[in-house]
């Protein structure tokens, strides 16, 4: 450590959980990370809403106008206040100015990163967003740099602890969602207000930000095909079972020619899938490079210490850069890549039937995939008196040809249930 | 991409299997590395032993003065040649003159990373070393910058695929540590001359490496302790599955207090473990911070491809600072921790003993143990005529005292054999 060195001067806006955390490691850290940077790291201000709120925040430091905050005499500007507005103006004034950013939000850089970029690029100043998906693993940072001679064709992983919860608990005790959800509620592992998870928004967010990184092009929230997890139902959860599956919800991420396709939706993956075993609040991220092959990342995906352990990782880098005259990645959308919808995406169906048993059921059922061009990878048939189930899973083919598919085959007069309709992932 | 930007020049050192990995990346992606560095990257020689060997080579190129290379108008010089000297001087009268480094040398850096970084420091130069350790699994810029604001307490993983090969064939197999070296050889998976891997060098260099970014403080190869997998025989194996375990070589890098301990072993892990199901030459690492929790990290840790995207990823690095007029993080060794000798490193044992089948035997071997202070944990003993096998895992004790109690063991009439002594990990 330099000693003598000015201190970088760091505005914080926000002070929940994360930011909480931020600041218990900026105080006992300080001497390892003025180390580090290179200089001391001086809290200059945190903004919160209700200064009563935070007794044991040292009261000169505390105040409501965020704006002057940001506007004063500070260096880099953290936030982990979340939502939109009015964070997005403060942000784009603070990176106007030349002060770098950190943020965790992942619903703001999925709506808004080109604004962001922009504004940084216009006054040299640094963007960095570690924390905005999936925590503490470090992925932003390997996508957008350790990977950078590489060429990205699929990014697929777990990115919501919610929802990971509640399917994995469902996978475990067979109950329904509404039941799970309750339980997860209570426990403390979904919001009271638990529609950013279950709903897929919270993962579709994450998807955005990183197919925008691993494809060079510009991705937002709005581009994602999303589902979520409130359909799965006891009766998808058995068939995934009866087939050695197990259901996620997914994010994945693909380059396909020069598109991308982008979605998050629940999937069946084989069981011996490395995905299939991150239980509980985890999250996995799978990467497939040209030359770098496959590529996993595991950790905790939120919590306020480890978002606060990305946080810190990302102060680190941006106050050595502010000593050091020198600056990371900018924006990267060189690629322009265009937006595939779901429908023209291949994908693969688990589909299973109720159907009368008697002939020429299976025939005409199977008939119709024909008819879709929709190709069988296996079928399994099993009589259960005047009923039989019927379980078909696809290859790969247009999402839309396997919908029209599914659909036809339910208005069939033999056809008395379609009881699981799942796409299949990871094989 | 800015047009008629000045290009940033590149001398490569060895062209190899990496380095045609290398070169074919630079040509195939020389559009998509310009853009992400806002200059285009010129090859401007490559230095090799010998000329005719590398006909695809433009000969211009080429040549065998890797001095001269080094000391041409060229901006950053690669280095995959390995070995130590000549490549320690030559990569030192790079960097003391402002060229920066990208090396995948770990032998070099885990012996000589204090001079490369001084010289790095003396111009303002970077040295960059990801494909050094564990392939193109991003893991030296995690834990020098993702990680840069939290404390790292211990790394852990496989860091050698061919040793990772050789024990995962000896499980499956139950063959002979010798007969499986063979067929390994034969595959491809292991080198003509296999010491380096099969010694444990390799992790070692690896271990040494990761422990200096991980804590902050100098470690040298020579501070690890090291044993190889020659001497893990069938008998070991078989009493690694009877407990539901399986044998790996770990690399544990662990911060003890203010000091560290660095080994290279074979260890018993449970087969329920994530680095159990990591399978033929795939690498995979733990890393345990204070706030981030536990991550883990996972791909391919070998071969061309994989280490070339490395390599790219580091000069897109290095190149962008270069155009930029930023620096990468220099060497971190701040907290010069002291190096605790595997003596005083608690560890704990499994003990696989043939005794003598007769009453006070169990009584008189676990009064050994207490004699040590050595705790046991589990203890089985199974009858079989006049012998009788005896397996004892202990709780974690000064290796020493372990060791002393094995020693003292194995002396003792009643016991006719020592048949497996093993570390155990990651319970």
């Amino acid at each position: 450590m330099k000693e003598g060195r000015k201190p970088v001067r760091v505005a914080m806006l926000g002070r929940g959980t994360v930011g909480a955390q931020v600041m218990r490691l900026l105080d006992s850290q300080a001497d390892d990370l003025a180390a580090r940077v290179g200089a001391p790291i001086e809290l200059a201000g945190v903004a919160v809403r209700r200064p009563n709120r935070h007794p044991d925040v040292p009261s000169h430091l505390l105040t409501t106008d965020a704006e002057a905050l940001v506007r004063s005499d500070v260096d880099i500007v953290v936030e982990v206040v979340g939502g939109i507005e009015p964070v997005r103006g403060l942000l784009v004034t603070a990176l106007r100015s030349g002060k770098s950013v950190v943020t965790a939000n992942k619903a703001l850089l999925a709506e808004h990163a080109a604004d962001l970029f922009a504004a940084a690029e216009s006054a040299g100043a640094d963007l960095y967003f570690e924390a905005a998906v999936a925590g503490a693993i470090p992925l932003v940072r390997p996508l957008r740099e350790s990977l950078a001679g590489d060429r990205i064709n699929r990014v697929m992983g777990i990115v919501n602890g919610t929802t990971n919860f509640i399917l994995s608990a469902m996978d475990a005790t067979g109950a329904s969602y509404a039941e799970t959800l309750d339980e997860a509620a209570r426990l403390g592992y979904a919001e009271a207000d638990p529609t950013a998870d279950v709903d897929g928004y919270d993962a579709a967010s994450k998807a955005a930000i990183l197919a925008s990184i691993a494809f060079h092009t510009r991705v937002t929230a709005a581009d994602v095909y999303r589902e979520g997890i409130a359909a799965v139902t006891p009766a998808d959860i058995a068939a995934a079972k009866t087939l050695g599956r197990t259901i996620k919800l997914l994010a994945i991420c693909e380059r396909i020619h020069d598109s991308v396709a982008v979605r998050v939706h629940p999937a069946m993956i084989p069981r011996t899938h490395p995905l299939a075993s991150v239980g509980g609040a985890y999250n996995a991220v799978f990467v497939e490079a040209d030359a770098a092959g496959s590529l996993m990342f595991y950790g905790q995906g939120a919590g306020g210490a480890p978002t606060a352990s990305a946080v810190l990782g990302d102060l680190v880098a941006v106050a050595r850069n502010k000593v050091s005259g020198g600056r990371g990645p900018g924006e990267s959308s060189y690629a322009e890549l265009s937006v595939q919808p779901i429908a023209q995406v291949n994908t693969r169906y688990h589909v299973s039937l109720d159907v009368a048993d008697r002939a020429g059921v299976l025939s005409s059922v199977a008939s119709v995939f024909a008819d879709h061009d929709v190709s069988i990878a296996a079928v399994s048939q099993q009589g259960r008196g005047t009923d039989a189930s019927l379980v078909i899973v696809t290859h790969s083919a247009p999402d839309e040809a396997l919908r029209s598919t599914v659909d036809k085959v339910a208005g069939m007069p033999s056809v008395h249930e379609v009881a699981s309709v799942m796409r299949v992932e990871g094989e």
